[in-house]
């Protein structure tokens, strides 16, 4: 394995690892318990969760600990700059409204970004106990089965093809209309993931996902799985992604390329 | 426990959970592999996986084993007529294309139907290890978190309340408006979890579930895993549920009778 900015990957990978089982502990003691008690963070619902928090500050503490020198970009806490050229992106729960509702389809978000963007990422669903990891040169699901590799799917064409998003609407009306296009064209369209659909893309069992409006923090983890995996994530241009804002994860450089025609209009 | 017309709730809820233990064994041979077969069995697309039809295969053998004089109701083959007074009513998969796309919502539904209706349940998620149970006297979660009880929600206002669904059109354009009446009041909307919605109203999580166009084998375990656990399924005018059509699941009484308010326009 290929250091990252002089970070070894394999001890990245360790403690990646570590944050993740640190926020396993802390979203599952209130996952499915009457103690969940939530806030609105916006006019809009929003939850955000007790364990939000708590997970979060564990793996702030293990990062404080062992790589002080990093950056750290999280959901709940402020920003703290890099001193190494590597930030840790994290988001302890995406999919809050999954998270309160009861579904195994939220997880924890880690990942570990230089200046070009998401170099290793954890996509992890501890209820299922399910870790998605993607590095230089790995490309993992450890879950209840045992390990497996991931591999995103060959090309098929669009009219063949599954689309994953979390909302219906998408985002904005435009949003939503270059969405609409897209969905028409695909076989299947299901929703209601959140980070789950980018799971399923790294796995190979789906072909695109769309979504808009995003937060770095929503974002970076999928992108180092789903590359590792042999996917591809952009903008709606095919530019970067790992600022947020629109993006589409696609299992291949053919259907990208044919998705994007559509969200162009 | 009572009997179920002088078979003995703890007979048939053992055989019931030889049915799940044998119907995960043939839906996780296929889960997420690459053999997954589908073909379409209507124009609009419904796949039918050669795991659908061995996991029934599986459950009728072990149903003729046991119990021949059992009626039998599945989705994948012809309906065997009771001798009994009792009928198996199976669906091996329901949540097909939450299952070709690798999503850990769809189940394998179980339920034992007398002429009244439902009156033991399963709901059994065989890739997370999820079984919820509801007979006369027992409405239990057998998960990885160990066993827990299973309890609808006390009421809360619509406001205030969580809704789901499998698909954002719901069924007809009437049906649509109607359903639309009700997400508009509603707090919180989810959509693509097919059976896995009914287990999450069970398990106190969310409050209701609200479909259209169910087949009896879709409805029979969820109404006797519901109904266990305190709460009330039944159609859109509050009839009975288990004949399949246009189904409302509420945690109690008192938001059911508001959400059918609502769909009654």
């Amino acid at each position: 394995m290929t250091d990252i900015r002089g970070y070894a990957t394999h001890d990245a990978l360790a403690l990646a690892g570590r944050l993740a089982d640190a926020a396993r502990i802390e979203t599952l003691r209130y996952f499915r318990t009457d103690q969940l008690a939530t806030e609105s963070k916006e006019a809009q619902f929003d939850p955000v969760t007790v364990a939000d928090r708590a997970a979060e500050a564990a793996m702030r503490d293990l990062i404080e600990a062992e790589r002080p020198q990093d950056g750290i970009l999280g959901e709940e806490y402020d920003d703290k700059q890099s001193r190494s050229g590597l930030t840790w992106v994290l988001d302890p729960i995406d999919g809050t409204r999954g998270y309160i509702s009861g579904t195994p389809t939220w997880g924890v978000l880690i990942a570990l970004c230089d200046e070009t963007g998401p170099r290793l990422g954890i996509i992890d669903q501890p209820y299922i106990g399910e870790r998605f990891i993607g590095a230089p040169g790995l490309a993992q699901l450890q879950g209840p089965q045992g390990p497996r590799s991931l591999k995103a799917r060959a090309p098929r064409a669009l009219g063949e093809a599954t689309l994953f998003t979390t909302f219906p609407e998408v985002g904005t009306a435009a949003e939503g209309a270059a969405f609409a296009r897209v969905a028409a064209a695909a076989q299947l369209v299901r929703y209601g993931t959140d980070c789950y659909a980018y799971a399923l893309l790294a796995a190979g069992q789906i072909d695109l996902v769309i979504e808009a409006g995003l937060n770095p923090y929503d974002i970076c983890a999928p992108i180092a799985v789903i590359e590792a995996a042999g996917g591809i994530v952009t903008d709606w241009t095919g530019g970067a992604a790992h600022g947020g804002g629109r993006v589409i994860a696609a299992a291949n450089p053919q259907i990208h390329a044919d998705a994007l025609v559509l969200l162009a209009g």
